[in-house]
């Protein structure tokens, strides 16, 4: 075997090792029983700490050494070198001890989490929020301060980006959505919007009907994947041939399923679409967190949320919900994008999304760079709520308890939902230059040239370029919030006659 | 760490992968959607892989040669020196890439034989079943022939146990069954057994929920595990606290679900039992299949299949299905009980049942021993079959298509399962003598004596012994067939009024 070739072997195993806890992770907020969860911890722990020590075996760090000068290498291959070399540079100031112990208590802080969601009890994740906390500040220790500790955190879910790149971007972005809600919410004072009847309920069968029809609309391939139901809805690409994401309900409101399918959709088209020449290996899996949510936000609203494909849609909706009213596609519209600020993050409007992540990140940085002590955060997350929302938090379901991501340690991760709606703007813009008016193309019911249009450019890529070197080839411009901007203003000043 | 820390630490990762391969296997047989298959393979094959190398890395040899002149190891530690030395020499034998792609072809067979036995065409299986056949040769090459090949694939399953214990083992069951057998089918000519009404259909939630009922009476912990669908039930003990086992519906047959349940509800409690201090090492595995199969008999058919089982469920069957028959204990059991020879062996009576495995004992010794052509199978199977059960195969998924096993290649498995039958009545005599009459037991619907009973005496012990070693210590007497032939007398005299 030639020095790639051995490079490329392990660097598969290692991949085979996440792809295991891809899956015990699917497991786990799917279908384990309750009682599965500590072996289930103790298992995931000990994967962890497998797959850090391959990925720091000095082998690695000689082959990457090598690798690198190797000119002969082609671009895909020199993908692979480049991610992997990064990779070992950060995993080498990680002790093997810590990643395991890390693991297992990511895997505990997950069942506290979802136990005090469901009691709202704030103090049930406390312990454990406090010990993920001090564990990070400790990661974010061996890793070293280059300059804020918040900036480690945000370099992990999106590489290069900082405390320094995301502030004026936020306060960009605040200038121009805040007045934006403002003159929405005016125009709602005197012209509401149409709202589900208070008494009507949608079956769980209907719901899955029409939620798989809309799923199978986009391309998802359910011969090569599942829809199953979680606390918190997520796309798991495991392996090739087998994508499986997840979805809830609320016999109340069907918006809720149906949103979340095509979100989790919208990613688990990416996983299906990469490559399978590269499985296994950092050319073969999505670059970004923040390219994977363009592809989720992308379906779910500027796709799902325009009157377009509630003409096409509508129909099969009144199969599945016969005594509903009657709606016209633009009522339905309406009432999935009403502007509302509202608790929950993941049933946030387009508007006052941002604003949840923005929240967030804000909090996130108080912890990590201003040392918030962990009992102050209930406290802090709503006077900020009620600040910026204007909404007094009832309850830590509704406020600090509702999101997954700290009980996975994820810390840092939200800000790049912000950055997959602008690339997803982006994307729309590059793709309507292209293909031509894009409403006319999903009422036309037939949405396959979105989704080839998307494939070359983005899925089959994989992690070949950088982020934004990725989104620059696909759309011709540099990530930028504009496109954004432009989109929500004309989408919103259209549906509430703003002037 | 001393010799045996460092031992007992590489047997639990080697433990781990496998039980990461039964996660998998489950997930496979269950939910995984069909494209997943080639990738699925893959894992498998080199989990496989990993687990064969870490079993023979030379290190491990090392250690349980020291370990086994360590005087001062106790009971447990010695157990688990004993059988991974069995287990390193053993592996040690096979190449490693022969291993993983023995794992790969048994994953392509598996897909193989499911599409073959839905369409009953023996001809989709018949070159994968060549390949594993071949590979399986090739296997006892590996290993090496000391008196016949099939018994090196007996040994596997049963350890030590070869032809020359099977063959008049069972030639001494046949001289008392056959007769047996012969009574019955007299005696049903005059007084034919009552039967299921035919237009009558039994709902899957009302199955659902009687089965789920009578697993739970029997002990299984429903917060440490979970029962799902499957084409072919099977139990799996993944891990402390996350033991599932699966069932299949039949929609005009209550008791094909039933009873897969019991059954596999009685091999999910000897996992559920089994000691938690020793997980992830031989010692706190299950000592053998003969004796799993034992506790699936024993509650499937010596607890199941008696009118004081159904004098306690009778009331929970009426509450699921409300239009049935005007049935008494005495007419479910004697429906339950019904001795018909008939095709499939999951569903066979206890007489027949043992006629089976006889049957797939001999062909296996043909293809081993004799080197019988693959193409010659379903011609073999039918031309035994109906020799043997006086019936006419009418297709290959009544008959050489009917079993996973050999897809998984599972070949000198079958025997086991009559071990399993004699271990049960062993057991049910033994555990009579010091609980007193288990009927009585039965009818008063606490069952919890009898898993009591089983808990010290087999399920907690693990593998500490020998499966000889370990029916011997529960019942005071080395395994015998004689306990199991009085039973089946005994039940069906009275069944069946035979003199």
């Amino acid at each position: 075997m030639d020095d790639y070739e051995q490079f490329i072997s392990r660097v598969k195993d290692i991949h085979k090792i996440g792809a295991l806890q891809g899956h015990l992770g699917w497991d786990q907020e799917t279908i384990m029983p309750p009682n599965g969860a500590q072996s289930r911890g103790e298992i995931l722990s000990w994967l962890a700490k497998e797959q850090h020590e391959r990925t720091t075996d000095p082998i690695i760090g000689e082959l990457v050494e090598k690798l690198s000068k190797d000119e002969s290498l082609n671009q895909d291959q020199r993908a692979n070198v480049k991610e992997m070399k990064r990779r070992y540079e950060k995993a080498s100031k990680l002790p093997s001890e810590f990643v395991a112990e890390f693991a297992k208590t990511k895997s505990e802080a997950l069942l506290a989490w979802q136990q005090a969601r469901s009691e709202s009890n704030f103090e049930m994740f406390r312990p454990t929020l406090q010990k993920l906390i001090d564990m990070t500040k400790q990661k974010i220790g061996f890793y070293g301060i280059e300059t804020t500790p918040y900036d480690v955190l945000l370099d992990e879910f999106e590489v290069g980006m900082t405390v320094e790149d995301y502030d004026p971007l936020f306060d960009g972005l605040k200038q121009r959505l805040v007045p934006l809600l403002q003159k929405i919410m005016n125009a709602k004072e005197t012209n509401p919007d149409p709202i589900l009847p208070e008494q009507m309920t949608f079956s769980i069968e209907g719901q899955t009907e029409f939620c798989t029809k809309v799923s199978n609309a986009m391309g998802f391939d359910f011969e090569g994947g599942r829809m199953d139901i979680s606390t918190h809805p997520f796309s798991a690409g495991l392996w090739p041939g087998d994508t499986r994401f997840t979805t809830r309900f609320d016999e109340k409101d069907p918006f809720s399923c149906l949103y979340a399918v095509m979100h989790e959709t919208g990613h688990a088209l990416y996983e299906q679409g990469l490559s399978r020449e590269h499985s296994f290996t950092p050319r073969g899996d999505a670059v970004s967190l923040g390219v994977h949510e363009s592809q989720s936000r992308f379906w779910e609203n500027q796709i799902g949320r325009t009157p377009a494909f509630w003409h096409v849609t509508l129909p099969w909706f009144k199969e599945q919900f016969p005594d509903s009213p009657d709606w016209t596609p633009e009522d339905l519209n309406k009432i999935a994008n009403s502007v509302t600020p509202g608790f929950i993050r993941v049933e946030a409007d387009e508007i006052t999304y941002n604003l949840h992540v923005m929240l967030r990140y804000e909090i996130e940085k108080q912890i990590f760079n201003e040392d918030l002590p962990v009992d102050d955060l209930p406290k802090l997350w709503n006077s900020m709520f009620e600040e910026w929302f204007g909404l007094e938090v009832p309850n830590d379901t509704k406020g600090c308890l509702q999101d997954i991501h700290w009980s996975m340690g994820a810390f840092g991760y939200f800000p790049t939902y912000t950055l997959g709606n602008l690339y997803a703007s982006q994307l729309l813009h590059a793709m309507s230059n292209e293909l031509g008016d894009i409403d006319t193309i999903i009422k036309s019911g037939d949405w396959s040239s979105l989704l080839d249009w998307l494939g070359p450019r983005i899925h089959q890529e994989g992690s070949k370029w950088t982020p934004s070197e990725l989104i620059e080839n696909a759309t011709g411009m540099p990530p930028s919030p504009e496109p954004f901007l432009n989109y929500v203003e004309e989408k919103y000043s259209k549906l509430y006659n703003l002037d």
